[in-house]
């Protein structure tokens, strides 16, 4: 593969959020009660591709995650006594550092702006795509979920 | 934001599937019975990375859609009657042409290479992550699928 194939994505938007810096975010957006709202805007000329979203309750977000720096193959998580590798994980630090979240769609602000909780990414962080959420193909709530099982978490020593 | 600064993404692999062209993709891949089996070849130097992977179920892949062709805006899919926006919509013509699937891991083949069910894209599809599926985030069973639900789909003219 040449170096004139590689893929080039432009951001269509931003994402904001309450969540200024990395240090900010939570590890897990589900356990904030409420879950803050936060805003998917997209930019000038992208507001006609929002066309018929408004009757999906979730969507899938894509993003750019510019602040995780490098990438670890295999790292030991900090909550975890083992080494795992990155695609057993969801840390940001991967070797194509794209985000994904499963969000709520609260509704609409404006044209170009939709309200939509669970995002847990860093306030402008930005945005490369928006897919509607099929529950016929994404969702597996039988899924099985390795090493962070909720259940072999809690069981193994600190 | 200056062009220094867009997204530089790097396939790390290849997606290996039964559809050798656009037109064998199926619409939906949960309707082959059996789900042929595909593999994600990981290239060398990455499969580090595929450790700890061997406990989930599911795993979800993001590739680039690089035969999707430009972006669509907005456009009236072949099974609806009216134009839709593309983010509402999961047709690869989209601003930024990254694909996603939840695939079943069913094991490994080698060091390097996964064996998976329910990929949709075409062989040779360039790989830009793996993440694993987290049912306690990634599954909403419950979800709203807008224009897209079955049964309004199903209650609309042809």
């Amino acid at each position: 593969m040449s170096a004139g194939e590689l893929p080039r994505f432009t951001p269509i938007g931003r994402l904001r959020t309450p969540f200024a810096a990395l240090a900010d975010c939570p590890r897990n957006t589900r356990a904030l009660d409420p879950a803050p709202i936060c805003r998917v805007e997209v930019a000038a000329g992208y507001a006609p591709g929002l066309k018929s979203l408004e009757g999906f309750s979730h969507l899938i977000i894509l993003y750019w995650l510019d602040q995780a720096g490098g990438a670890d193959l295999v790292f030991t998580p900090p909550f975890d006594p083992q080494p795992r590798g990155i695609f057993a994980t969801r840390s940001p630090r991967r070797p194509n550092p794209i985000g994904l979240a499963v969000v709520e769609l609260e509704g609409f602000e404006g044209p170009d702006t939709l309200l939509v909780r669970h995002l847990d990414c860093v306030d402008g962080t930005p945005l490369l795509d928006i897919k509607p959420y099929l529950r016929t193909t994404d969702a597996v709530p039988e899924a099985r979920m390795g090493w962070l099982e909720p259940k072999e978490r809690a069981n193994r020593a600190p």
